[in-house]
C-alpha cells in the first residue's frame, strides 16, 4: 500500500497548506479519501492519473473535506472521462453535486454513482476479491465516517517440497491453496496443515478524521497496520477538543495504543500552529510508533 | 482604479494557473469579480484583506467562475466576519451556497445577502455616491453577465481666482460646484461656466467573460477606460468559438475597436496553449492598445 498525503491541515486552504485529501494505492485501486478545495491541483502535482480514480470516499460534509469534489467531477467531464465514478459519502452529497451540475448545464457524460451513507453502524461500502472497505463511525459535529481499508487474506501458501513428496498432481494445487485436505489414491488423508503455510499477512489502513476522542471505534481498527488519526490540537488547546469535536495529539496516540496499531500517522492540524513537530513530540509520550503527515508526503507499508 | 488578476485561465485549475477571479479596487471598494476554485488562496498570495471584500460579482454558473465561492464564504465564517457580504450572481447561486451551509451545519454568523440576477437587459446592481455597477448581458452557453464599473462624475471644479474676483461668499461654493449660476447682490447673474471647469474625467472598467462575439454590448461599454474581454481561442481554433460560446483574440480586439475603449486586456485562455503572447500578437492586428493578463498581474488606470 502507498498512502499519499495531498493535504492534511484543517479549516482553510492557505498558500502552502492544503485541506484534507489523500490517495491510497491498494491492490491496484487508487482510492481518493476526502477532497478539500484544491485537491485536483494536488493530484496533478503528485502525478496521480485522474483516470485511475474510480472511488472517492468522503468522511463528512464540512468544507475542508469536500469543497474540491465538484471541481474534480467537472474536470473529469472536461477530460472526457467515460468510466463510472463512485462517490461514497454522507446523505446530501448527491444533492450538492447534482444541483451544481444542473445549474451549470454540465451533466457528466460518464456515469456518476452516488452511494450515500447515513448508517450509524459500521458497514461495508466496497468489496472485491482482494480488498474490503468499511466505514468507521466517528463522533464529530456532523455525521461523519472514517474508512477502514483491508486487504483480504489470500490463499494458503503451498509447501512445494511436501506436496512433491506425496506426488500430488498439480490439478489439486488450487484446492489445497484454498485450505482443503487431500485424499491420496490409497485413501490416506493428508491434512492441509502439512501441505501449506499461512498466507501472507494482510495489511490494513484506518482513516479517522474528523473525530473527538472516542473509544467506540477501537474494536474496528484493532491491530491495523497504519492508523491516520486527526490531531487538531496540542495540549495547550485541549480544552477546545470536546467543543469542536476534534482530538489532541495525545488523544490520537491513546487510541493508537489501545487499538494496538503498528503505526500512527497524525494530521488535520489546526492552522494556528507553526511547528507541527510538536504534535509528534506530544504523541510520543503515549505511543512510540508515530509519524506526522505533511502535504506531499507519502508512506509505504 | 487597480485591477488585480487572481486567475485568468479557462476550464480547470492547474499547478501554475488559476481559473477566473479578479479584484477591482475602485474608490475604496474592493470588488471581487468571479471566484474560481482556489480564489481564497490567491487572495492571500496577493495580500488582499478578506475583510475589505463586501461585494462579490459572479458572471455565470460555470465552475471555473464560482467553485471557489463556497470555500471563501466558509473562510469568512471561520475568520469570524461580522459585516454583511453581498453576492451578486445568477439565479440559483443562493440555493447552491445555502444548501452547502445547511448540510455542513455551518450557517454564517455574518449577514449573507444574495442579489440574484435573471434580467436579460442591463441593470444597475450596485450604486453609491461615487460608483455605479451595471450588468453587461453576455451571450454564453448559460445565463451570463459581464459587469461595468463606472466612477460617477464628481462636482465641477471651482476656478478660485474667478470666484474670489467676484467676492462670492464661501457659503455659495457648494452650490456653484453642483453647477448652479450665482446671483450677485446687485442682481447680476454670473454663469456657472465662468466660475468652474469640468470635473475630473471619470474612469470605467468593463469586465466581459464569458461570451461569444456579440456586438450588442458595444453601446454599454462604449469609451470604457479598460475592457477585459475573454479570448479563449487563437485563430487556429476559431471554429470552436461559436460552438462553445467563447471568443477569439481577434474577436475581442474587434469589440474593443468598435467600442473605442482606451485599453483592452485579454484573458480566459484555453489551457491548450503554451504561449499566451500569441493572443496579444493576434489581437494587435486589429487593435493596438492591448495587454495580456496573467495570474498575479495588476493594472492601474
Amino acid at each position: 500500500m502507498k498512502l499519499t498525503i495531498l493535504g492534511c491541515y484543517s479549516a482553510t486552504p492557505r498558500t502552502f497548506t492544503n485541506p484534507t485529501s489523500q490517495v491510497l494505492d491498494i491492490n491496484n485501486h487508487i482510492f481518493l479519501i476526502d477532497c478539500g478545495e484544491g485537491t485536483q491541483v494536488e493530484l496533478r502535482r503528485n502525478k496521480i492519473k485522474f483516470s485511475r480514480i474510480k472511488h472517492i470516499f468522503i468522511s463528512h460534509l464540512h468544507g475542508d473535506h469536500f469543497f474540491g469534489l465538484i471541481g474534480l467531477v467537472s474536470t473529469f467531464r472536461l477530460l472526457k472521462r467515460d468510466t463510472p465514478l463512485h462517490i461514497h459519502g454522507p446523505k446530501g452529497i448527491k444533492e450538492i453535486i447534482t444541483l451544481q451540475l444542473k445549474l451549470s448545464n454540465s451533466w457528466t457524460d460518464f456515469p456518476l454513482r452516488f452511494h450515500e451513507l447515513d448508517n450509524p453502524e459500521s458497514e461495508i461500502v466496497f468489496e472485491d476479491e482482494k480488498v474490503v472497505v468499511r466505514t468507521i463511525p466517528l463522533q464529530h459535529r456532523v455525521y461523519c465516517n472514517g474508512f477502514l481499508f483491508q486487504e483480504k487474506e489470500g490463499d494458503r501458501v503451498l509447501l512445494i517440497d511436501k506436496v512433491s513428496g506425496y506426488n500430488i498432481h498439480t490439478a489439486y494445487y488450487r484446492s489445497i491453496k484454498k485450505g482443503n485436505d487431500v485424499v491420496l489414491d490409497d485413501g490416506t488423508v493428508i491434512s492441509n496443515k502439512e501441505l501449506t503455510k499461512s498466507p501472507k499477512a494482510t495489511k490494513s489502513y484506518a482513516y479517522c478524521s474528523d473525530t473527538k476522542y472516542d473509544e467506540a471505534k477501537i474494536s474496528l481498527i484493532k491491530n491495523a497496520t497504519v492508523l491516520y488519526h486527526e490531531s487538531t490540537f496540542l495540549e495547550s488547546h485541549k480544552h477546545l477538543c470536546a467543543k469542536t469535536g476534534h482530538s489532541s495529539a495525545i488523544e490520537a496516540a491513546t487510541i493508537a495504543k489501545k487499538a494496538n496499531v503498528k503505526k500512527l500517522i497524525l494530521g488535520h492540524y489546526s492552522t494556528r500552529y507553526e511547528n507541527i513537530e510538536l504534535f509528534k513530540e506530544e504523541a510520543k509520550t503515549v505511543f512510540d510508533q508515530v509519524e506526522i503527515a505533511d502535504d506531499g508526503d507519502f508512506f509505504e507499508f
